[in-house]
């Protein structure tokens, strides 16, 4: 692991526990026991740190979609697990995920298009539902598929912060079944028999 | 209008235009003309203003809840115009609600008791929905309504988040259409043919 990697693991490690505006390059160095100057060589502001630390995750995320659409088959077991990598890379990177306030006000600053990102995503759901409706797991209209957009818009990015302010003394394996519990029962309400069948395999087996 | 109430409506402004973090009350002090000293007269701590003005947003919100319970005969269209006051109230406030971090962060400081504010809303959600199945309106079974209370804890309170990440440069109109069309085709999902129909009703009338 490369010293710029491991500084950014271990900053990720201080902003889940305290908070991404109560962890100044001080507190890193710090806590790394490498000089500022060491800190500052890898990244000149905090801002470059989590803008790293970000990009690491929609790579996760990015490699998690991919490796669900080289599936021939599409499968709600198969979207629902996706969904679950998706929601453990966000609780992974909640120090950040969190605050998207001052997450949002770095990656402007870091001119980073968190548009194309969102145009991206947007795009890859769309393919995502007509796959599943055509493998006849869903079944949906025009606006069911833009009903499930809005719905994984927020669930999928912006549960996290109703974990922060509801669930903050929930354990990691209790907050996450309970949003799988949540993602899976709205899929069911669009889903065949078949599909049906899916989203009870998924929640008999794939629960943390 | 009250000192300490008008301090507190030019506050807001503030915080809607420049984000709770980045005004502080020296800020507010300069921006109303008056000394830091009458400030602090009427609002000791930042804490307690940001107290004050949310403790308010809590009441409005209250007092929708309240004015719909009122009504004898429960409707989806009159529950609608319900959750379009709520998503109002949260829109006049997001200077603070938008910053659900911070605002948590305060809270804890002034041991203010969310949990119950939360618990609260919960049970009145619960009783709404048992009304609306009763007045044969939605058709629910148990899971339903836990569903209905999970999707309204996310979209009711979360949606400020992401309208802050996705629709920062949208009007104050296209940003509330585009949640109430949202929310009311998550219930129709659930409503009857009568139900259907006084959700039509509210997206011919109602929308802003």
């Amino acid at each position: 692991m490369s010293t710029k990697h491991r500084i950014a693991q271990e900053s990720l490690k201080l902003f889940n526990q305290y908070g991404l505006g109560r962890v100044g390059v001080r507190d890193i160095a710090l806590y790394l026991k490498i000089s500022p100057g060491n800190l500052s060589y890898h990244f000149p502001k905090k801002e470059d740190l989590v803008l790293y630390i970000i990009e690491e995750m929609i790579s996760l995320n990015t490699v998690a979609f991919q490796t669900y659409l080289a599936l021939s088959v599409p499968t709600l077991f198969d979207y629902l697990r996706l969904v679950k990598q998706l929601l453990l890379n966000n609780y992974q990177y909640r120090g950040i995920t969190q605050e998207f306030v001052e997450l949002s006000r770095i990656l402007n600053i870091e001119r980073f298009s968190y548009k194309e990102v969102e145009k991206s995503r947007l795009d890859i759901y769309i393919k995502i539902f007509k796959r599943l409706d055509t493998a006849k797991e869903l079944q949906l209209n025009a606006n069911d598929i833009a009903f499930l957009n809005s719905f994984m818009s927020l669930y999928g990015r912006i549960w996290v912060a109703e974990a922060f302010i509801s669930f903050q003394h929930k354990s990691k394996s209790e907050i996450i079944n309970y949003y799988l519990n949540f993602g899976a029962r709205q899929f069911q309400l669009f889903a065949t028999p078949k599909g049906k069948k899916s989203i009870r395999k998924f929640l008999e087996t794939e629960l943390l």
